[in-house]
């Protein structure tokens, strides 16, 4: 199924007009995802997506009985038949769909340079639209606002990763012996009985060793999750493609001066964050509001403050700095809060040592405007 | 660690100069995956890695705590003190780096667009090469025979997932109502268990009216797994960045004669395949001699036969078809078994409504030319 609404097609086209674009092409790989293709054409991934100015869309599927099952498109072309020769398709697709010499075609800013390379030498008059960064943040524009029915997601995927808080709390409050790993386990094997289709990412569980680290790698070990100082654990749920996420802080035993500062600190950002959210205001204010707590503390927040959640973790819009160089002000827009928008808010304080506290929950401004917070993450303490 | 050795840093420095390539660039991010990151500088991901002709490398890390502790580089830049300001970042590098008022930048295939655009944008003199296919085909040859230590891992990430196939000989043996996701979970625990440090990607489990689906999607599903007809598990296990693939097909309840044809014909094509293979005999014709037995048997089969195993799980090299266009064709070089490679063997025959049947091994070429089947999968029949 796919997700985009038909004023949002709309939209798609216009800019596509704007620009003078000919056609748009999405391309999502194993090595280079683009959810954008899901979103466009209901087809979950491994395709290439073609797409008129006049609307008309065109899928090559990796799986022709996927695409069957989901994509909702004009057309399908088999690779089988052209025995899997890309060349071969982009040739026939661009002699049979352009009747111009000289033609313009926009691709998103992650498409493979291999793609480009093979369509600039074998395609005659083409020319790819320079400004894939222009495009890939229309896109992400068009995404950021979600509909009804991926709020529905969205929400679902939101109570199912909240759920699985109460276990967490129980898992920390009864830990001796038990590893990261299998913390991790335990909230995969909750998130599916509570409905998840998926995790939304790997699990991230760090303990006060390996905490300071913002994405701990490997994601969860083999060593004793309930060690003394400030730990976490960030995961999330994915329904029907659409993601949550949560990260609940742990502390264990005795805090010392510096390990309660922490907390107070990412407390008093998180508290400072969520009462500035309100439909208008900019984002990257959200930001900045949080990086001054920290700093008045002799902290920093080495990480965006938050982003959007949808059919990625990491959607649109993005709560995070104002860009300081030309190139990427250039490219900038002011984001604001806006209805519609489903995002994180998550502060987070580090130091190798004492480890780290993140406090994470999913904020939801409903179509009347009203911000809800749609997961119920806080300070668990431990012995 | 880094995974490369000096040997092999020695050719990446010749290609280099052959080409007359100044710096090489390797970008890994999140939504752009690139294993050489890893490979050439030990650090597992979230990077940009540039590497000069005469082999001196400059790491620009997401995560600078992350790097400290893996990467093996000449310098490390922190993305902070520029702002997370990469066209700043770039600037400088190539202003401190390059002497020349033009010089030659090589990057890998899958590098985004975007990061294209950027540099053509802000750096002066710099040429992008047009060859990234080229780039990859090489550093995907470099990766594709293996060291000793590179073996190691990868007998052992084989290992783990060769042990899990009696539990799910058991489970099969065993399963009333129990769910693809529930066979998933347990096969995921097991393979942790036995000292695994991930999936080597998420696990698919189809029953019979799913594993028509060569990739199927959901991975997983809540369906009863145990469906009379042709069902499949596909799974591997990632031990140090190496990674293993299986697939085991079980049948459930009583078969019918076209059930048993598609399991007889996996099977032959399977034994064919494994005959053929000794060091210097070409690849494609390996995957030719397995295609051959399924369409003498009136099928087809919808992939290639096998790929390499490696810090991805679809390394080099490939056993595929030899390409029929042009443009592949020049890319191409026909690539033979050599010693230090490690790859699957995986033929499979799909039709909905009956399922699938795919039986896949790793194969491991070792030092004396000896031909390993590393892991031990086979036809599980339940009732």
């Amino acid at each position: 199924m796919k997700f985009i609404t038909s004023e949002k097609y709309e939209l798609l086209l216009k800019f596509m007009e704007e620009n003078t674009l000919d056609i748009l092409l999405i391309s999502d790989s194993e090595s280079s995802k683009d959810v954008n293709l899901q979103y466009l054409s209901g087809h979950p991934m491994d395709a290439e997506l073609l797409i008129t100015s006049s609307g008309e869309s065109t899928l090559i599927p990796w799986d022709l009985s996927l695409a069957q099952e989901h994509a909702e498109v004009d057309s399908i072309t088999d690779l089988v038949s052209f025995q899997f020769s890309y060349a071969n398709i982009f040739k026939e697709y661009f002699s049979n769909t352009i009747k111009k010499s000289s033609f313009n075609v926009a691709v998103n800013e992650n498409i493979p340079f291999r793609t480009i390379t093979l369509l600039e030498d074998q395609i005659p008059g083409i020319k790819i639209f320079r400004e894939p960064t222009k495009v890939a943040s229309f896109l992400r524009e068009l995404r950021a606002t979600k509909s009804d029915l991926e709020l529905k997601n969205l929400r679902e995927a939101a109570r199912i990763a909240s759920r699985v808080i109460a276990d967490i709390q129980q898992f920390a409050q009864n830990a001796t012996d038990e590893t990261e790993n299998d913390l991790a386990f335990y909230v995969r094997k909750k998130k599916s009985d509570y409905g998840a289709e998926d995790v939304a990412f790997p699990t991230l569980v760090g303990n006060s060793s390996r905490a300071h680290l913002i994405h701990c790698h490997p994601s969860s070990s083999n060593q004793k999750f309930a060690k003394p100082g400030l730990a976490l654990i960030d995961y999330g749920a994915k329904y029907r493609g659409y993601n949550s996420d949560i990260t609940v802080p742990i502390s264990f035993g005795t805090l010392s001066e510096e390990h309660q500062k922490m907390k107070d600190l990412t407390l008093k950002a998180y508290e400072t964050a969520i009462e500035l959210i309100d439909v208008g205001f900019p984002l990257w204010k959200i930001h900045e509001a949080a990086i001054n707590v920290f700093e008045n503390g002799g902290f920093t927040m080495p990480h965006g403050l938050g982003h959007g959640l949808g059919l990625t973790v990491h959607d649109s819009p993005g709560i995070t700095r104002k860009p300081v160089d030309e190139y990427r002000l250039k490219h900038w827009k002011e984001e604001v809060v806006e209805e519609g928008m489903v995002f994180t808010i998550e502060p987070g304080c580090y130091k190798e040592g004492l480890g780290g506290q993140r406090l994470e929950n999913d904020v939801l401004i409903n179509n009347n405007g009203k911000v809800e917070i749609i997961t119920k993450s806080s300070f668990v303490e431990a012995e």
